[in-house]
């Protein structure tokens, strides 16, 4: 069960279809995030979401292919403590290395571009969550560009690309290596750390807490939009989960139904946990954090979805649910960061409780189990220790370039009116003072 | 064309792909169900159903897929008039005994419980339209539990789990025994006459029916919402028609052409006849009632769709829409029965229409035509005679534990303050005392 | 690469999978269409959308598909010049002549049977957005069924069907013939033609234009449906330009990543340059005429995705984004014609430049370069010369014996009530007099 550059021709067959409905997921976190946010920003938040899909989809083309690589194609190493560290790829540019013709050969690495430009256009889609309301439409493109050429492609390269995490095991017999089947880490937990690097630059919306720092509730425009995307997003899951599983670890397509149910039975476990988690709090479940708690459960089940029995995915969604709904909270109150879509909490924590679940659950035959959650733990130190203080540094560079953040008067009139000139709702009568002041 | 454990491997790839694709059905449905409410409902039409389909799915890998089984696995038989009577699956509990390791031998019992998930997800959903607006969120949850855990996997192993109803052919020479390619009977049906149970248990919502016991109309919220989920409902039963030809009739790749256009023709032709029976009757096309027609004819075309002809799918779609139409008023107007997203009329009547019709235009070769009429009038009286009364003596024992219909004050003010304690659109100004007394 | 009666039969299992997903596409434009319009024309949109969609599947099965055929079927030729041109399919009406059995040696025109049906749906969806708001669903359904059932598969047979435009290849040594991998011709140029037919007929809206022909701009009612539609359209369009890669010129599925990832940059440099141009002219991006620049991008890529490479994909995107955008204000400005949806520019024009780029761009081995660009220019003078007066007469002759265009009424008082008898949300309260006279 190894990822290898030509896949039978049937595998690749089936990878290729789901690959083409991964944008199921992006049409899905567009609309939650959407939802979300205050009506005055709906359309700048489907705006930007469309806009940042587009410079990922370049800026990946240009060169995060190149960065990003595939098992077996040029790379560069570092030689330390007689180990060779393979750290980046080595393709050429604009895609120009790779053999689009067509031959079983070449089959593995066309489908990881196609597959990487998807992925990348997900993760530049999770910080407009904890950005939304408040950051302008050039600043997320210019950050999309970094997070889908530069940060995304070069974790990805260590995980999927036959970097140095993904060696850990042939060269230090953790396991199989850092694991991550569908992208729960290369593409949730790097995503959600780009959202909290965002949130912390961009700062609390106005209004979003009070003098004595306790947060004001800002409620979403449209819940049918948030629980309806979470539909969309499962469907862009199941694809991407098997898209990941089949390219990345090496399964056949005997074990897409296993994949698929796993990543049901999370998505589906993580809901009830949440549902159940906000009634006992607050007397009432809460439609918001239950469409978070299902997210998470998705993101959760996207690190172990090929590697695990069904039971097994439903005890890391009840925990995925658990631990989203009180981070969310959590956040707010304690570190009082503000992030309107949860992005921080739904990708990025519930994408490294996937990856170290990963570490204890492994009980399939063909594990090499032990040492496996070393890996995790490996790689999940990379994410926090290294991939978080990149972004933060790009991102904050890119700050003292040209702000991020809107003025205020954007905030004020809405996103919507402001950077666009036109409302996303212009005929429909709104009594937006109730909920925070304009 | 029997179903069998061992599908051939690229046959199996089709199968799962198109598996995947199912829950675009139930995004579909649930955003019709949820169109067709009022807008202080509509936040709790789609967390009902993001929650019922969640609960199914933990329902059905407990002990659903269990009791379903697949033709060939452990099951309990009992001896009456010479003949053995499979009556019901044998599989241990928690899915563990289907083999997911991905052999070519195990395919069609991982795909068929991969696909069970999502069909008792799909029936979980259809009570949700007729109990709409004031059915509480944990009874509907339980009654999911029920049918998705129950109700479903009993019939559903007597149809596709090679139990007495599939043998029906074999035993006493009645054509293939009963036969239902995509879920006519297993699915629709069954969630039909659980609607219609749900509709009689809860009785009619508050200013249905006026004191002489005329119906008020109630339009639902949003048009829009309910045509775009036709659309995605198609897609959905596209994938769910070709997934059961596969699986559960034998037939081969080969065939996905004539599925997918005997279902896009059968929806079409339902349509055209909703829109003309509601433009002579009054005057005017009528837009719920055409979507109403639209996935009555998809319900009728999954009985069907692999055994006829094109002209016949066309002729089976303009009864379904005819008798949709007609059933939708009939309810109303002469039983009384509140049923605000047509789910008895759309997936219960059409969906015995279906079958029905699987007697009269079973053509193609293949077909072993004699008395297949007779095994579809046995499924359909089982259904009537046995579905219906078992599944309202369990909806009606689940209201005795604990009342299932939202008290005055849930109506009044809408099931999403009520029960969630947030609005849908908590910006938009309404006008709902137009429709009805809140 | 040529097409051919007998696929593969893995070849032609993920075609027939991809055509499953083509209706993705319509569901985007639907919906884009509905979002472009006024809110009290929005259920109206929608309706029409559906039930063209039912009239389009209708029409093609009883004699669209007769006369669109496919290579190396029966069809209609006349001898000029010396050389056979094969101007029109025979296949026998009803279908009656397709073998749906599943065998391999005919899965070429069973599969050809289901793509045409629903490109043939997208066909009839295009004029829907060019007559907006105005257009009687009666005479929209006559419309197209006259599309469905005879311009476009008149067209589709000469491109897709082995007809002369095809076979300029073969006869006259231009390069491989006329090429329209995924319908930029076929489907989008026709329909676009046919919009710009529907627009002159219908003529502007009730106060588009002021005394003196100056525009007034009527914006679309939800922002959020025509960008959200665009993300679909993606999915869909990935699907369908797979699907006719691999069913109309041949590819095999190790083609598909680059099929998919020329779609998806086409769209995402189309976007970008219709944000920067509106940006530039307008001091803000435009969200309307982005999603337009973004399906532009779709339609372009429809010609060519199967034969550049990557960077000539952007390039024609650009061009593809850059030529909407400015079209769809000049059409208003200097043409006066009103297209709400934009259809005439965005899949009209975007279409003819698609295969006209296709001439300059075809680089790839296997191609026969030398005057592919004549053969090119032949289909599109083919398209202005003679399906454009066509499409034109025979939507003229439809206006004779039945005017298509709604009465004063139905323009003030909103389709949706003047048509259907009801609004797409009956409890929202608007102010639609900011817009335009009621």
């Amino acid at each position: 069960m190894n990822p290898s550059a030509a896949l039978p021709d049937m595998t690749a067959a089936v990878c290729a279809v789901c690959i083409l409905l991964v944008p199921l997921a992006a049409a899905g976190l567009a609309l939650i995030n959407t939802g979300l946010g205050r009506s005055r920003n709906a359309a700048h938040a489907m705006m930007s979401s469309l806009c940042v899909l587009a410079v990922a989809a370049a800026a990946y083309f240009i060169c995060g292919f190149s960065w990003q690589g595939f098992p077996g194609r040029a790379a560069y190493a570092i030689e330390a403590g007689g180990k060779m560290w393979n750290w980046i790829g080595a393709d050429p540019l604009f895609l120009r290395g790779v053999d689009f013709g067509g031959s079983s050969a070449s089959s593995g690495a066309s489908l990881a571009a196609l597959l990487g430009m998807f992925s990348a256009g997900l993760a530049v889609l999770i910080p407009l969550g904890s950005g939304a309301e408040r950051w302008r439409l050039g600043s997320s493109c210019a950050s999309a560009a970094i997070l889908a050429g530069w940060t995304y492609p070069l974790f990805a390269h260590w995980v999927w690309g036959g970097g140095w995490l993904a060696e850990l095991g042939v060269n230090f017999g953790l396991g199989r290596g850092f694991a991550d089947v569908g992208g729960a880490g290369s593409i949730h937990a790097v995503g959600g750390l780009a959202a909290l690097a965002i949130a912390w630059i961009l700062r609390p919306r106005r209004g979003k807490f009070a003098q004595e720092g306790m947060p004001t509730a800002i409620p979403g425009h449209n819940a049918v939009f948030v629980l309806f995307g979470c539909l969309l997003a499962l469907i862009g899951f199941l694809c991407l989960n098997t898209a990941g599983a089949i390219l990345y670890v090496g399964v056949g397509v005997g074990r897409v139904p296993l994949v698929a149910i796993n990543t049901m039975l999370s998505a589906s476990s993580a809901t009830l946990a949440s549902a159940l988690i906000t009634r006992t709090r607050f007397g009432k479940p809460d439609a918001s954090l239950s469409a978070n708690g299902w997210v998470g459960g998705l993101v959760a089940s996207s690190a172990v979805c090929a590697f695990v029995i069904p039971a097994a995915a439903v005890l890391i969604g009840l925990v995925a649910g658990a631990l989203v709904t009180i981070s969310v909270e959590w956040l707010e109150l304690h570190l009082h960061i503000d992030d309107p879509g949860g992005a921080i909490s739904v990708h990025g924590l519930a994408g490294i409780w996937g990856l170290l679940a990963l570490g204890f659950f492994d009980h399939l035959p063909g594990s090499s189990g032990s040492h496996q959650w070393l890996a995790q733990l490996a790689g999940v130190a990379t994410l926090l220790g290294f991939v978080l203080p990149l972004t933060y540094a790009l991102n904050w560079l890119l700050n003292r370039i040209s702000p991020q953040r809107a003025g205020l008067d954007g905030e004020r009139q809405g996103m919507d009116l402001h950077e666009l000139g036109a409302n996303a709702y212009p005929e429909l009568v709104t009594h937006q003072e109730d909920f925070t002041p304009r």
